[in-house]
């Protein structure tokens, strides 16, 4: 990798944690540059024009251009590494799971976690508190969903670690701070506990 | 392609469109079978079992394999082909794009549509009713930074047609069903021409 990659985040987001822990099991070194998402600072009209006009971290800087979304991020890193399966069926299901995260469990579980845990529910609008209730059922059949999947597998694609599994990863092992509960789905916690001790592993923060 | 495809669909669904878009640019034949997601039938006891745990259509059949997420099945259709860029940092990019159409603009546009053209206002859940003016506020966002991001350029990647656009045209092009205005965005709707302008071109039904 010759250009300097830069990661723009705010540390305490899943989403920019699946970029440093992509990095980090590759052996990719990762310059960071912090902002604070609840004061705004990826609002800021030099954000918006410079890094991302969609106003959200993470951003992976590659030499002098942004990249944001963060699976794209992560598919940048890996493309090439044993993270992205060289078979065609596999790949495409790798990335049936890295959109599942973004539209099933992301949406839910991360958004309970930072509503609940770093804003807290007295500070939410009417239009967010009627939201909870769906949010938690939904959360709730993307973790049983992952559960099924892992019985009887150890990863989520064919039987190595893919980008699936660390895009997944991010948001569900911190997944209590959204009063979600682990210990109802063992698959999953099993899973969890073998990311943990892969080498070159880096935990969040 | 050696393995028969099959789409299993519901050809109202943008989703279900954009793998049959690019099946059709690339001219690659594809099965077709009809669901009613009105009517419950991808929540099938037999559905969820053989097809899709997560009870959604679109699901791509290869052969006795089955994959869904709508735009990891147009990755594995056009996986090979100039719909994909070579570059590195191009494809990346492209798949950017593609995790902001699942993120930013088919929960706003595509729900939307959804909510009020096929199912009503009247039907609406408390809840549902309660997200309408989020959805529309970021539907609106999505399409200014696409009409934004087309100012000066013919498409959302590089200088070609790639799998950004296809899955990106899909819920734009009827986003007026969902009460958006697309004269308002007048770069969106000159891409939106082009790609009507391709060969192999095929309209959404």
């Amino acid at each position: 990798m010759a250009e300097r990659l830069i990661l723009h985040e705010d540390r305490r987001s899943g989403n920019c944690y699946k970029i440093r822990l992509t990095a980090a099991l590759l052996g990719i070194p990762l310059a960071r540059v912090e902002y604070d998402i609840i004061k705004g600072e990826t609002r800021s009209a030099e954000f918006l024009r410079r890094i991302n006009s969609n106003g959200r971290i993470p951003v992976l800087q590659v030499g002098d251009r942004f990249l944001p979304e963060s699976n794209a991020a992560c598919f940048y890193l890996a493309d090439g590494s044993p993270l992205i399966p060289q078979d065609r069926f596999a790949r495409a299901d790798m990335l049936r799971w890295m959109f599942f995260e973004q539209y099933n469990h992301e949406p839910n579980i991360a958004t309970l976690r930072f509503w609940l845990f770093y804003l807290g529910e007295a500070s939410l609008s009417q239009a967010q508190r009627a939201q909870i209730a769906g949010k938690r059922i939904a959360g709730e059949s993307a973790l049983e969903l992952m559960d099924r999947h892992l019985a009887g597998r150890e990863w989520f694609v064919g039987d190595a670690l893919t980008l699936a599994d660390i895009v997944l990863y991010a948001y569900t092992h911190v997944a209590e701070a959204g009063g979600f509960r682990l210990s109802d789905h063992a698959h999953v916690c099993a899973w969890l506990d073998r990311i943990v001790r892969l080498p070159r592993y880096e935990p969040m923060g």
